[in-house]
């Protein structure tokens, strides 16, 4: 039986998204167990998927807001939803958390509430994003650490291949470090630095690394990870949004052009249709808060029912491959080098 | 009268894509003329198009290879097509240069043997991206500088202005600061010390700052031009292109999966060449090396013959609206914050 504590009052959309996406979720996941986050009231009337044994409601009186700078969330809601879902990881009581809140709020919140693991500076945030291979590249940092040090991006590295090797069942997946440049002598001096603790790393047998990738080898899906401190990886993820974004509005503009066009665009639904599922970003929501003494995903804002469903599936996963476990042994055996390395707050940038 | 120097030898193609470039270039610009540099016995024969009085060739001994380190090019091949084009500007022989070679060995190069302009540490790279408008973003710089100060991101924001208010006809083109959010609270110290630079330089009308802007506004065209250091840029450029190349393989899957779809690609065509066309990175190729003592553009190293002839038109157009002039009066302008900054190197990151 595994437990997931909801945060319901979360994202965009509140529980009009997050009661629909659990009743769903539940449906799928017969051994899951959900502990609905929320104001009581808020939570009325449970869809009918979500009344039984397998569902409780643990109630929460405040909601942290889209746009609560992280004080207020962390500081004077002491007893929001998003708060009390992390809180039920902490006592034991979930095996993992899901919230599609401020991603500044809940980093904080489950930095404060669950702490570190030992010999992590800085939690992560690492996200699936779909390559051309058909399978996906994990990203981490995507928007926690704004300046990391060469330190933090090996921990980073080895927190990503715990993630994916528990989840992917690939033992030794494979990890780039992001930079503008396949030589070694490219980039910065915290990426050169970086590069060499990643070489030491592999060479102690604690991860796998393939070297240097570049911005477009994240989907050519050169390697399993791609590693990068969360200013880039946050640029490169919202670059790649409005890229998205943009092809779809021209692809719709020109089928939607003439009459000629329309009807082409509906012959070529069938075809335009799979090609969208292939490059739907939804089904890879559900980003891992990595380094916690806890597990916590973090669902897209905006997400719709079946975004959220895939944020809880992916943290159910997760626990149900003891990720946590996986990710202590992956520090563990890295012990020595993390510990030869000055720790704590970064070079200034 | 525009006199452009070619480096013909540069590139993945060198002269079989550099010299029928240059020979449409000149059929559409009748006021053109063309140095064409390189070693004579390789551009032999010339096209019908390059014989003429608007054209003469300058020849170059050496070739820059597209690996060779910076200190080989800059060094050891001191007649390479790469300099000398170069040195055409530099000697008043002509109005600009354009090469598709090796970028680092070409900032170096330029920056040798043009020097900065005053008031400016380090030249920067600009290129457009196209827009959901219709339109391009300029975005600079992408990779000449993998370390920059608040300083640097000021004196980039200033070129890039001088840029696009010259090519664009846009008196006060916008300018955003690519961050990980929009509130000035966002990003690391350098990035919320440019924000406070750049928003100094707007209330001096230096500069039209917009603010912030994330990953995805580059392809929203939120403002005119994007600023951000060369290893982010870099990053999101390469990202982008990754992206990119993606959509295409799998649109064509798609397209050609079964008889069913291959007959609807073949009646969607007219639409998929119109959304292609639209999208076409070729367009846009030439990027311009910006706080030089002369005008210097670089294609892209894999450009075919259309898009090194973008390259040249937007050299000839440069020259032609006097973009050194513009860029010396958008810096003296903005002289005394650029005296109040520390200049030089920036802080260790």
């Amino acid at each position: 039986m595994i437990r997931i504590a909801v945060d319901c009052m979360g994202g965009d959309h509140g529980p009009a998204v997050t009661l629909p996406a659990c009743a769903a979720f539940l449906a799928r996941h017969p051994d899951a167990q959900l502990a609905l986050v929320g104001r009581p009231e808020a939570l009325q009337p449970l869809p009918a998927g979500l009344v039984g044994e397998r569902c409780s409601v643990v109630p929460a009186t405040e909601v942290v807001a889209m746009d609560d700078p992280v004080e207020v969330a962390l500081r004077r809601k002491r007893d929001s939803s998003m708060r009390v879902a992390i809180e039920q990881v902490r006592d034991g009581l979930a095996d993992a958390a899901v919230s599609a809140g401020n991603t500044g709020a809940l980093m904080a919140i489950a930095r404060y509430v669950l702490k570190t693991l030992e010999g992590i500076d800085r939690p992560a945030i690492a996200t699936q994003i779909p390559n051309v291979t058909g399978g996906a590249t994990t990203m981490l940092d995507l928007g926690a650490n704004v300046d990391c040090s060469a330190e933090h991006l090996l921990q980073f590295a080895l927190m990503g291949s715990a993630l994916v090797a528990a989840t992917s069942g690939r033992a030794r997946p494979s990890v780039g470090l992001l930079n503008i440049g396949e030589e070694v002598i490219k980039g910065n001096d915290v990426i050169k630095r970086a590069g060499q603790l990643l070489r030491e790393a592999a060479a102690r047998g604690d991860l796998n690394f393939h070297g240097n990738v570049e911005g477009n080898d994240i989907f050519k899906g050169t390697t399993d990870i791609v590693v990068c401190d969360g200013f880039v990886g946050n640029v490169a993820l919202k670059t790649s949004e409005g890229l998205a974004a943009m092809v779809g509005t021209l692809l719709r503009q020109e089928f939607e052009r003439s009459l000629y066009s329309r009807a082409v665009a509906l012959l070529a639904l069938p075809v335009l249709q799979r090609f969208k599922r292939r490059v739907d970003h939804r089904r890879y929501n559900g980003a891992a808060l990595l380094g916690l003494r806890g597990l916590v995903f973090k669902s897209h804002g905006a997400a719709d029912a079946f975004a959220f469903e895939q944020a809880l599936a992916r943290a159910y996963d997760a626990a149900r491959v003891r990720l946590l476990e996986r990710v202590r042994a992956g520090i563990a055996h890295a012990a020595p080098l993390l510990r030869a390395s000055p720790a704590g707050e970064p070079a200034a940038s």
